[in-house]
């Protein structure tokens, strides 16, 4: 496997573009995004648990229920939730597309990401589709006005790609994301699109999916709020010309692989430019009874204000590790939890046993002032094990957060 | 019933004290506290659900297992908790304190707030004892000693008495609380000490407190974290000279009005007194199809990071009201859901059946200026109500937390 340029335009037969077409007011930003396929690709897709579901979501569901899609269209600016009319646009968007390139409206994945409970105007989407399809093209740059048109709170563009080999055939995947704020998702995510040109059956392609984000994006979280507008979208057109994989088997865990390097890469990124985040934290526990248990201790470290405070703050105050372990809901013996923190800068072991060792303050002010930190914590009771993403509480995260509708 | 002053010393034959000890850097701060019942009392306490649990409160629970208290000796300024030495140190406090009063260690209900993970020095309490008690009075200004004694973060001093009747005798309950950050009760809750002369019996105190804390501490939250030395504990030492409370019935239930006062009082302070916290917010929520609903429901509301922050920024930004609803894990019909938002200012309705109605945002802009903030949350289904009490999230928040321990 190796990184490659390109994003979701690395796979073969899939062109990008993005543009301003004035649903954000700031003329500068890209608020439009397109991703194409020039055949029909099995599709899947997971979507947020929130009661409170984006229209979006509702429409995608139903057009990939076939597991069948050609076309994401996404803006960015108003997530067209909490609308009245909200399916209706959503609906409308897709036919507007399917007017200005060859795809049905039914095989359109439509997303929006924005403020809540606004009514989108669908004028400005189509008076810009003549444009946005004119500038599709699968340059590095087509997939990276995609990911900036999908962008709100963002601060930096979020895109991989890779190439792997299925049976003998070099095949592509890559992808783009945006998520910033509201990011705790739930047995779905924030916005991510993913295109390959694997050759692989809907079935596989969803379980593929389902599987993969119970340990990537279902392990991040920035504020603890679960949006309603998350969804992680898999487009796989077939055209590397591998033996399409129907089911599991070594192509199928070479699959998985790819896959798995692509949203690993995306939830450190989404993570690490966390609303206001001056730091990327990664929580990896060791030594649980069970992978599960691992994974709640991992979440709940993470979502800890106090403990996210610290962090910014560069103070090694594990009791707030301790703490936060505690109240997780895992059944831990207490008494056999190690912590340790590391970075670039070094490593400092904080807590043997479940109490204070002594440490170097200097040390760990060194270690804890990189831009990646790692906490290690090791439960001391068997072999499970996860790995969780989140960032810092700062003064910026109130400050985004504070008038974000302004 | 009516309000009085006195604290916890305003109910008969209890007095309190409040020094500076040593265990705090800053000489200004008061750190040790003491309240005293000439008599033993029923005493019944309620602690947290974390695992990683303070020495003392091991200890107070093994010292009230027989239902019976005479004195409350607390720290600030140290946890005592995640220490090999813990229990030892919490022991020794209460046989340090029998020394010096009339008290057996095992009457002592001893408790600690402050770093986790740092050993306790007994020194400077041993020290302190003697003055501790020697200042032992009854009047209003011992009571605000001992709620000086007992804070950390706090920014104002917490505390509450009131008058009422049982069985036409004149009964008196105080109380004094701590509470400002890592507060997220769960079946129990930060320090409360409260004190009656009421008549009750122990099993029947416990009853009282266990179920008030379910609708009072239990529903507020400052920051999500559950902390590790959460403990509310009541003395009743029968001086009113009532006909004991030992069965339900009236008495019981003025007994429980009383509580109750005394208690939602208390929440409303420590949200209102949230760490870096510039406004109290009291979610109410109605129409729910069961209490249990409406009580998830509210504390989703007031938990979310970013809810929290638009209060800050008095931004009447109410999809995020929406949303929190939806994650909560509440089984609701999102469009039956009515908002509102409240305050000395006036009130402005946003949303309608889960969709945006059109409203004022100046209006909107000045209800949300105010220091108290009602979020009234109607969802159409039932008659099951609930209220919690948070606070928003702000640039203070951060700061106190970004280097806590120096």
């Amino acid at each position: 496997m190796e990184i490659i340029e390109g994003g979701v335009c690395a796979a073969k037969g899939f062109s990008a573009a993005g543009i301003h077409c004035g649903i954000r007011k700031n003329k500068t930003k890209r608020d439009l995004a397109l991703i194409y396929s020039e055949v029909p690709a099995s599709a899947a897709a997971v979507y947020t648990t929130n009661l409170v579901k984006g229209a979006p979501l509702t429409v995608t569901k139903k057009h990939i229920s076939d597991g069948v899609a050609q076309a994401v269209l996404c803006n960015s600016g108003n997530a067209n939730t909490c609308n009245a009319d909200g399916i209706e646009v959503a609906e409308k968007m897709c036919s507007l597309l399917s007017e200005n390139i060859a795809v049905k409206p039914n095989d359109v994945i439509v997303a929006s990401t924005g403020v809540i409970g606004q009514k989108l105007d669908v004028t400005p989407i189509a008076v810009g589709l003549p444009l946005l399809v004119s500038e599709l093209g699968s340059s590095k740059e087509n997939s990276l006005n995609a990911a900036e048109g999908i962008m709100t709170t963002d601060t930096v563009v979020k895109e991989i790609s890779v190439k792997f080999t299925v049976g003998g055939k070099e095949c592509h995947i890559g992808g783009i994301a945006k998520g910033s704020g509201m990011i705790h998702p739930n047995m779905a995510t924030m916005l991510v699109f993913i295109t390959t040109d694997a050759a692989i059956a809907p079935e596989m392609l969803r379980k593929a999916l389902s599987s993969d984000i119970q340990n990537t994006f279902n392990m991040v979280s920035v504020d603890g709020d679960t949006s309603t507008n998350d969804m992680v979208a898999v487009m796989a057109n077939g055209m590397a010309g591998n033996e399409p994989i129907t089911g599991e088997g070594e192509d199928f865990a070479e699959f998985m692989k790819a896959l798995n390097t692509i949203t690993v890469y995306l939830c450190r990124k989404i993570a690490g430019d966390g609303e206001g985040a001056t730091k990327l934290i990664e929580c990896s526990v060791s030594g649980a009874e069970t992978k599960e248990t691992a994974k709640t201790v991992a979440k709940s470290v993470i979502t800890s204000s106090l403990f996210k405070a610290a962090m910014f703050g560069a103070d090694a105050n594990w009791g707030r590790v301790l703490c936060a372990i505690g109240y997780s809901g895992a059944d831990v013996d207490v008494s056999k939890i190690d912590v340790s923190f590391e970075s670039k800068a070094g490593r400092v072991d904080v807590c043997r046993n479940g109490a204070g060792i002594d440490f170097s303050e200097a040390t760990a002010k060194e270690v804890l002032s990189e831009r990646e930190i790692n906490v290690l914590i090791n439960l001391g009771s068997g072999s499970g094990e996860a790995v969780a993403w989140g960032c810092d509480l700062t003064y910026d995260y109130v400050k985004i957060n504070g008038d974000y509708r302004t």
